[in-house]
This record gives C-alpha cells, sequence and structure tokens, in this order.
C-alpha cells in the first residue's frame, strides 16, 4: 500500500518473523494469513512449535536466523479463544528476545504480565509491543469535521470481509496514483499497516474521540480508508460501529455482506439483516458528522462460489440495488466500477 | 424509591456523609444535590472545608459526629473539570478514614492512587471505593431477551433530565405499587442507588454486555427503570447510547429533551435533533434487541417556565406528537398521563 508511518500512528518493528506456537487449526492463525495475504514483504519467515499443523508457507526460522535475514519483531501470529499466552510458548519468545528480537502481540493477555517476558525484555533492552492497548491520551471526539476524505467499510455482520475489503480498496486507490492510507482498528489490520488504533479495546466515552485520533486532518484529495468493526445491528458490537462511523465522518461507505450467511456469526438468534437497511441506517446516523455520507457500492465475499455463479450474483446484486456489487478479492469489471463511485466527486 | 440491594449491585456503605471540598461554584455539586434531592435518608450530613461556598443544606458535621449518627461513608460529592482529588481534600478525607467511614468516589482519579489514602485504609481497615471502575467480569452481550420488563430514558443531548426522569418514573411506578428498580449508569444515579454501572467507563467491546448485566433476569411485571447516558445522535457519545440501548432491550423508552436548548451542550457546531427524530431511530435500532419497543412519552426540562408556560408547552407537544408530554419534577395530570401510557400493556 506504500503508506509510511506517520508521527500519529504506532510505529512497530518491522519486518516480522510470524509465530505459530503449537497451533493444529487454520481458524486460529488469522493473524499471520492476514500478513501474510496483505504484507508479506514483512513477513521474512514463519516460526512454530514441534505439534503445530498450520504453516503460512513462508521459510521455517528460528529467531536468531530471521534476525539474521532482516527481522525486528516476533509477532505473535495465532489466536485461542481466551486470547491466552500459552505456558508452552514462552520458551520460544524468550529465544525471541535473545536473538535480538522484539515481540509484538494482540492477545488479550499482556506481555509483561508474564514474568521471564518482562525479566527478558528488561535484561535485553527489548520492547514487548501489546497492540491491544489502545493509546493513553485519546481526548472526547469533537464532531467537528476534519479535512482530507475518508471511506469506511460497514458491515451487515461480523468477519465477513471488512478489513480485506478496506485493504483491496486502499490498494487499488493506490494503483490510481490516488493519495490514500489504509486505517486499522483490529489488531490484524494493525500489524499489517505498522499503525492504528483497537477500537474494540477503547473505553466506551473515548471510542468516537480513538476514531477521530486515527484518521486526522489530511490534505483534501487524500482519502483515508478505514477499517470497520461490527454491525450497526450487532447485537453485541453496534456501539463500536456507531462511534467508529461517528468518528469516522465518511464520505463514502462500502457495505461488507456475505451473501451465504443467514443468521449472525456465534448468535443466531438473529438474522443477519439486509443490505438495504445497513445502507439506510448508515446515512441517517453518519450524515449527524458528515451530512454528504453516501454508499459507494457493497463488497460481496463470494469465497464460497465459482467464478460464474460470484460474477452472475455480483451483476444480479448490482442491478438490484443499484450500487456496484463486486468481490474484492476477485476484482475484475465489477471492482473497478465500485472503485470508480467510490471515487465519484 | 424503596429498591433493596441485589446480589447482582454494588453494595456501597450507607448512609452517607457529603464532602463538598472547597468548593465554590453550586454547577461543581451536582453529586451532592443529585443525592440530596433523590436520597436525602442515605444522607446523615455535608462536610466542607473552610473557603467553601457551597452547601446542600444539611447538617455540617465533621466526620467522627457523622460516624456517631451512622454514617458509613463519606462521598466525594463535588466535581471538578479534571476530575481530580485535590490535594488540599487529603487531610480531610484521612480525618473521615479515621473516624471509621469508607470512602466513596466517581472521579476519574482513583482514590488509591493517593498514598495517604491507600496507607490510611490498609491502617485503618477501611475501604476505597471508585464508582467509577466497571465490574471486571462483563461479559460479551448476547441479545436474548431477558425476563422482566424494562424502560429506558433516552435523550436529544447529554445533561438534560434522563437521570431525574427515571428516578422520577421510578418513583411513580413504586407509588402505583408497581414492582421496579432504578438502574444507575453514571456516578451520581450509582450513589443515591446504592449500585449499577458507570457505563461511559466500559470498554467499548463490553459496552452492550454491561448493559444486559445491569438488568438481569427478573419477574415478568418488574420494570427495571434504567438512567440513559449521551444521545444516539451525540457526536461523541452516541456509541454509548446505542450499546446502552441494544443491551438494555427497553419495551419502552421515555424522551427527555430540553425545549429552550437550540444546540448541543458544549458541542455548539450541532444542533439539537428533534424528539420525532429521536423516536424513530429509537425504534429502528432498539428493535433489533426488542421488536416491540415502544415511546412512552416525552420528558420536558421546563426548569426555565413558569407553571402556565411549562402546563401549555406540555399541552401542546402531546398533541403535536400524539405522544404524553410532561415534566416528572413537575408532576401532576400531564406526568400522570405519561406513567399511564408507560405501564399500558
Amino acid at each position: 500500500m506504500g503508506q509510511g508511518l506517520r508521527p500519529d500512528r504506532l510505529a512497530l518493528p518491522q519486518p516480522y518473523l510470524l509465530f505459530l506456537g503449537d497451533t493444529v487449526e487454520a481458524g486460529f492463525a488469522k493473524t499471520a494469513f492476514g500478513l501474510r495475504d496483505w504484507a508479506p514483504e514483512l513477513c521474512v519467515g514463519e516460526f512454530s512449535l514441534p505439534g503445530a499443523k498450520v504453516s503460512a508457507g513462508l521459510p521455517q526460522l528460528r529467531p536468531a536466523d530471521a534476525a539474521d535475514r532482516g527481522a525486528r519483531s516476533l509477532v505473535i501470529g495465532v489466536a485461542n479463544s481466551g486470547g491466552f499466552i500459552a505456558e508452552t510458548w514462552v520458551p520460544a519468545l524468550v529465544e525471541a528476545l535473545e536473538a535480538g528480537l522484539d515481540i509484538v502481540s494482540g492477545m488479550h493477555a499482556k506481555l509483561n504480565c508474564i514474568p521471564e517476558l518482562r525479566y527478558g525484555a528488561e535484561r535485553l533492552g527489548r520492547r514487548l509491543i501489546d497492540i491491544r492497548k489502545p493509546p493513553e491520551n485519546i481526548p472526547i471526539a469533537t464532531g467537528l469535521k476534519r479535512p482530507g476524505k475518508r471511506l469506511l467499510t460497514v458491515g451487515t455482520d461480523c468477519a465477513l470481509g471488512k478489513k480485506y475489503t478496506a485493504l483491496s480498496i486502499a490498494r487499488a486507490f493506490a494503483a490510481r496514483a490516488v493519495d490514500a492510507d489504509f486505517r486499522a482498528t483490529g489488531q490484524t489490520g494493525i500489524m499489517i499497516s505498522g499503525g492504528g488504533i483497537p477500537m474494540d479495546a477503547v473505553v466506551s466515552d473515548f471510542a468516537a474521540g480513538a476514531a477521530e485520533m486515527l484518521s486526522p486532518d489530511a490534505a483534501p484529495n487524500h482519502w483515508d480508508v478505514i477499517e470497520g468493526q461490527g454491525s450497526i445491528l450487532h447485537p453485541a458490537y453496534a456501539g463500536v460501529s456507531l462511534a467508529l462511523l461517528h468518528g469516522s465522518q465518511p464520505d463514502v461507505f462500502v457495505v461488507c455482506h456475505d451473501p451465504g450467511r443467514q443468521r449472525l456469526l456465534g448468535d443466531e438468534e438473529f438474522v443477519v439483516p439486509s443490505v438495504e437497511e445497513i445502507v439506510e441506517l448508515t446515512i441517517a446516523l453518519g450524515r449527524r458528522t458528515n451530512p454528504a455520507i453516501r454508499c459507494g457500492g457493497v463488497s460481496l465475499n463470494t469465497s464460497a462460489l465459482d467464478d460464474v455463479a460470484a460474477a452472475e450474483l455480483c451483476a444480479a446484486e448490482t442491478k438490484r440495488l443499484g450500487l456496484p456489487a463486486a468481490d474484492p478479492i476477485r476484482g475484475g469489471p465489477a471492482f473497478d466500477a465500485l472503485i470508480d463511485e467510490c471515487l465519484r466527486s
């Protein structure tokens, strides 16, 4: 994506060695896969423990070898359901510190709560970087319009492509020589881009202020492409989504949707809202801080479909909704049309 | 209000001695005034330092005298713009600990960060209770409908009567022998009712879960009357308001409005939304977790009007909106009609 680190962003020590622990399920390696897919130039290799059954397909390196190849930190590339750092991982993490690497983690558990890591980092002069810790100086949001253009991905549910869509759009903007930055709001996005704010960890009174901080004043033609979180109609996370919407003040939003999903992921009692409902509510709420807010299109996650079925679905949804519908991962003319619509002035 | 403390609620040591510090402006004594107005039976007296110019009109007592009269804690009844505990207060707070009182604070600053208080409390076996600290075991919201009935006050802005309206409604329900609890979501409400959760201090991912925790399963005819926060159209706090709406799952909401306010308090760039806008959006969003949500009426803050003008305004708004409009602080037939509408099944 080519964005440089800016003083308002967290500077992460890159490139990374991806730590996969002793993970046996691919679903728990989302962070490693996200880094491999979106920032391969930042990944010098992977490091896993005996028993691991998951690979990101990168060279297997011990920390010392990775440091020789330029790695500056080990990234914990796996998650588990409690968000904890397993005891079996600790010797490997200490080995990384001894090899001269900092450690970057997006887990709920904090690295310096593990004595071996805290003492090791102190002794060796290394940094323990917890991505899920928001900055301490977040102001209350002002709601005042900031210069620069902004695009936010929103969703009909969690975990259906808001990050991948934002990354794809930022890349497509860059390919058209549009000055753009991807703005991360979750742990994987932060590791990919080297900066951002973990919205889910911000105290609620300050959540809109955090979103304002994330995309500060910019040049009039500069675009911030902001990773969305949750859904305005998600029973648990809608507050996060609304704070992000108000603080981001998007000129354009793109609705991310999985056409095969009928019920909310992990909340089977709830139907997935329609794209139209999300468009209508996002405009009704978003115009409070940006009266010019508009929908730039629909991002469909067609990973379960073959090429023909995916193309047919995008064409049918484009016609039905009167908005460009495309799968950014497939690209092609449908996605070009979505980018055209986002950039239309 | 007559609600007893329940195991799901914070048990505060009551009654209180209200500490007014050296405050010279009445606006900074909102917590003391709220306690005096809504829980006079919990206030044995007030305690201020030389130079104070504000009084809640209660007997002036030193901590030892207050303890003799049954006080179990000293409550910091004042706020300042930084939410800090002034150095000049510390000797008085230590005196309270020595007199056998616990200390209750709703300030941002934490009591045990002040060494004299921390050591004093340890030495004397007293408690330092920070109200603005949410519980640690808040779950992610499920969105699942809980038994019992719920009413939430919502607003067109901050600081226009959501707490006083909820307290008035809970009191009116009790007067009609309706089983009801007031549920506090801010510091003053928590001190008044002896329990609650400070919504503004909850990490945003858990905000809706905190609202679910605040009004747990109850008997089918029991009402939780929940203090609202912010406004669904407030540029800084809408996320908090939406999380509270989704987690509260209200059957009925009452819109609180100050008819004399044109611009948001402290955010003059923004016009105050109309009552109709708030009704429409609250239903559109709230029906996600309670499809039967309805508006029970409008609470008008008519403190700037005389009796005749206030009555005329309530009558005119009732007619215009097709919903009962009343000032709960004035009571009377208009407020009776609002209570009727809230309880209508």
